[in-house]
């Protein structure tokens, strides 16, 4: 079958490394804390699980690991491995929507990993299994808040400040500057907040159905983003969505960072198809 | 089958309804913030679980559940349904070993619902999932860490402080005091101390299988957790223990408090298969 790799820097676990098993990953290739993998160590990956049917990496659009992923998909290609790339680009506070493509991926890729995994297992030739990648990131946003630093351990100290009665709207995983810097709000506000911003991007109709998660940073408590999902679900039901799938938990997280985000993946029947087809990953399970 | 009902304060998520599903818990009854439910919530649920073999309650020691979930397995009882509690105390810390039905139930708990639940799903008799769920209780320990603490929100401000160059060795999950208030001191030695606290409490021998959980108290990322298993992996391997299973995330936490708990679980054969045979619940599956 067409081997599917993901990786980036570390620090964000379980992203990716538990994301690797049946259903879902072939590999993961992590670097250091928020750095790159190795071009080598890319292409000792891509060469691990390519059967013939070549690989598909998704990545998250971040420059550096464009540079090494792609050094590691030319050595593999030389050696006569067909590989392929997709880049997931769901967080909307990253770039504006007339620069989507500059948009960086966060906590939406795991879903990509999901429908794209479920392809693969069905023999589906890499081309196909790109496409409906491809599908998947063009349905896909993610809107995040963070409401605490994290410190990155070489460094030692926290690599953003945020005033105690403060949160920053947008943040992106590594502290990438988000949209707006305000006072703490109540967690309903905030979720409405985020929805408001991903509906604006993603326009949804009366009817459509949705796989939502409500993702945890690394800090904060699965009863506070059970909160945050309690007033999404009452959000959704409003604007006449219907949530088909949840995921609430730390599924892509920034060491210590607080905080949550939440994404939205609009579905069609395919996706919903591959959604609920079995994996078994180590920080994943679909039954 | 015989019904599992577990409880407690609510501010330990996914503990307890995350572990409400086939092979594991029938009903969870929670309270709120580290408060007990009320007589009336454990009789109602005990109600609604009782299949006619009975209902097995799976407490964690605490003097206010003891309470009402004893009034409500009385109601219970006048209505003619059978109702044996288990009380869980594999917290080393919470009392001295002659003192040890003292002790407190902690994370250990997950691992009593799995192989109780199991037992229940063999349609066993209520006193033969009590008799396992104490064999697990007689076999398991745990020992935990503070690093920093949490707040009720009721109470608005941190229900005890550290330093920041403090942990306490032993905190229970409600911030009830520890052994000892030392500096803060590197994951592996942590982790060391820990375990030897453990095998000087339950010992082991060469050759054992151990069952083993690395826990986070809500605020600790999983790559800190995945440092300290890395650590127990090496430890255990000195003592010539065998992990049979391992289980690394947050399980049974405590708001947003820093920290982690190591569960040791040492095992027997009809244990070992107990832990094998597959569950679904929302947050703990084994396939």
């Amino acid at each position: 079958k067409v081997g599917i790799v993901a990786g980036g820097g570390s620090g964000h676990e379980p992203f990716w490394l538990g994301y690797v098993g049946k259903g879902m990953l072939d590999a993961a290739v992590v670097g250091p804390i928020f750095s790159s993998p190795t071009p080598n160590q890319a292409y000792e990956a891509t060469k691990a699980v390519d059967g013939g049917a070549g690989v598909l990496y998704i990545l998250g659009n971040y420059s550096g690991d464009k540079m090494n992923f792609g050094m590691g998909a030319e050595m593999a290609r030389a050696d006569g491995t067909i590989v392929d790339i997709v880049q997931v680009t769901d967080d909307v506070a990253s770039a504006p929507r007339d620069r989507i493509n500059d948009r960086r991926g966060i906590a939406g890729n795991i879903l990509v990993f999901k429908i794209a995994g479920a392809k693969a297992e069905e023999m589906a030739e890499l081309e196909e299994v790109k496409a409906v990648a491809e599908n998947v990131n063009a349905n896909l946003r993610t809107m995040g808040i963070a409401l605490s630093p994290c410190t990155i351990p070489a460094v030692r100290k926290p690599h953003f400040t945020l005033e105690e009665d403060e949160m920053e709207l947008g943040m992106g995983i590594h502290g990438e500057p988000g949209i707006e810097r305000t006072k703490l709000r109540p967690a309903d506000e905030v979720t409405e907040l985020l929805v408001a911003k991903i509906i604006k991007d993603l326009p949804f109709s009366k009817g459509d159905e949705a796989a939502v998660m409500v993702n945890g940073l690394g800090a904060t408590p699965l009863i506070e983003l059970l909160i945050v999902y309690r007033k999404l679900n009452h959000v959704l039901k409003d604007f006449g969505v219907k949530i088909f799938r949840s995921y609430i938990g730390n599924y892509c997280t920034s060491l210590e960072m607080a905080g949550c985000s939440i994404t939205l993946l609009r579905l069609d029947e395919e996706l919903k198809r591959f959604l609920d087809t079995p994996a078994s990953a180590p920080y994943f399970t679909q039954r």
